[in-house]
Formats: structure tokens, sequence, C-alpha cells
């Protein structure tokens, strides 16, 4: 059961979303500009970095939604849709791309806490293609999710197994997107 | 020196908010509606939260500026200015009421990842007046904090020592808050 009152029947972060529509408006602007606004780094591959983040905060809720979602958007861009799972279960060096690796292996000091991205690290991504726009919004992919993931789990939201329920919220997610009102 | 091109002369958080101005919307009015929005928590006990969750995340500029806003506010409120230096030293304990005490050990367990938050902590705030919206904000604060201070150290912005600076920042966040573009 959940810390304080939510809604019946909404999962993770979507009771507390409903519950408190004012909190709602910044948290799911924030998700749709970053996963989904104007940047160098196809939908796809920003629904990974989210998945692999909340995956590492061993948050369900949020990893098998935005891994849903994530898988949609590969399918969508050409790529192969278990990429995503492909990085959840062994790490940065299982993306396919070298520039992704590089991202990944950012997202994951970002999600230790942010202090460990060096400069390296960074030279690494820009020498694999990475702009300045893919490494501040990696940074801030990792650091929003380790947000999310907080505010799902500190509140005790319920997050269930079934696989085919988010797999429609995936769905949904990749088509109509954050702020559609009909998350 | 950070890992991206950021405007020189603007410290911490500032430096990626005038560069990248489409993330910055979101982040910003978030800020805004959980410290300052409508709640039954005063504004200098959610600014003490966020200099408290940014402490224990060693975040230089986020702690310093915001235990500076609360400061301010704390003084405003008739409270006593130092409580939140207090419980950035001395932890939860510290605090003077408690229905804070009960908060920011809720505060802390967000910080160290949200899982650790317990249905006995919840009711223990809860029997020391704390409502609904008193711990969901203390969930979301402690958890947008662990945001804020990964953006800030993950594109390893520059963080400046000078109280002095820390304090003129604190008393424009408490009159102007986080909206007003002047930050």
């Amino acid at each position: 059961m959940a810390h304080i009152t939510l809604p019946e029947g909404l999962p993770g972060i979507s009771g507390p979303l409903r519950q408190f529509p004012v909190t709602a408006k910044p948290l799911l602007l924030l998700a749709e500009t970053i996963l989904r606004g104007p940047s160098s780094l196809t939908m796809g591959e920003r629904e990974t970095i989210a998945a692999f983040t909340s995956s590492r905060n061993q948050c369900r809720f949020c990893m098998m939604s935005h891994a849903a979602a994530a898988r949609h958007h590969l399918d969508a861009e050409g790529e192969d849709r278990c990429l995503v799972d492909a990085v959840i279960a062994d790490g940065s060096d299982a993306a396919s791309s070298p520039k992704m690796k590089a991202l990944l292996a950012i997202a994951e000091k970002v999600q230790e806490g942010g202090k460990g991205v060096t400069a390296e690290m960074v030279a690494g991504a820009r020498a694999e293609g990475a702009d300045d726009d893919a490494i501040h919004l990696t940074v801030l992919i990792a650091a929003a999710f380790s947000m999310y993931n907080r505010y799902v789990d500190g509140l005790g939201t319920q997050q269930p197994d079934d696989i085919a329920l988010y797999d429609q919220m995936g769905a949904r997610l990749a088509e109509q997107g954050y702020v559609s009102e009909k998350r």
C-alpha cells in the first residue's frame, strides 16, 4: 500500500500524478522536454538512457515502462528493439553504437551521484560524435530519472509485474508522449 | 572547467539554465511549484529539506544557495535562521519541531534511493501533524534535489566558495522565487 492516499488502479507514478495535478504539470513537461523535445539524440536513445538509469536505481515501474517506450521507438527508428534490454542486462558496453556506449557510461556516473563524470569520459563521447546537446541531455535524463525513481519508490506506489501492461504503456508513451493528459 | 560550453561567470545551475532555456523552463517551474507553491509546509521548511538533501549529496552549490534561501525564509517566518545549519551539520534530529524531525528522516531515505521509507516513518510523521501534502512534498523535494544535485555535479559546473555570493543568491530566491528570469 502506498504511503499516502492515491487513486486506486493507477500504478507507479500515475497515482501521484493524478492525485497532485499542480506538481504533475512541471514533472510531465520536464519528461516531454528531455525525452521528446528537439535533440541530436533519437527518442529511442533517450528512452534507453531513462530505462537504464531506472534499472540501476532498481525502480521496477520506471524501468519497465521506459524500456517498453524505448522498444517502440527503436522499432520505429529501424533499430533492434531489444537493444534496451541488452543495456539493462549487461551495461553500457552492450549498446550498439560507440556513441551510446560512451553516453551510457556518463549516465551511470550521474546515477551514482554525478561527481564521477570525468573530462576523459566526456572527451571520449565527443570523439564518437556526441555534441554538447547530447552530453547535456544525457546528464539531465540520468539526473531526472534519479528523481522520478525516488518519487515512485519513496511514496511506496504500486508497481505491477504484468509485462503486457507495460507494453501498452510504452506504446502510448511512444505515440502520445507525456503531456497528452491520457497517460 | 565544466564538461560542456557554458556562459562564463554563472555558477552552479545558473550556467546550464542560461545555456539551455528549453530545459530550464520545466526545471525552474518545478522548483517554484515544490518550494513556493501552495503547501502545508512553510517555505523555510521546504528550503531546509532542499538544503539538507543537497548536503547529503555533497553538492556545494545547491546546499549553499538553498541554505541561504532557507535562512531568509526562516527569518521572515519568525524562526531561528540557523536551524538549517544545525540540520546540515547534525542531521534530522537537530530540527526544532517533531514534525520536521520526522519529515527530514523521510527525506534522508529518499536521498538514499527511496525504498527505505517505511510505513512506520510515515505514521510517525502523521502523528506529529504532517498531512498527505507534507509527506508528498517532502518525498518530491528530496527526489527533485537528487536530480538538481546530479545535474550540477554531472556537468562539472563551477561552484564558488564565496559565502556572501550565496547569501545574495538566497535573498533573491526568497524574495523573487525561481521563475522571475532574474536568477
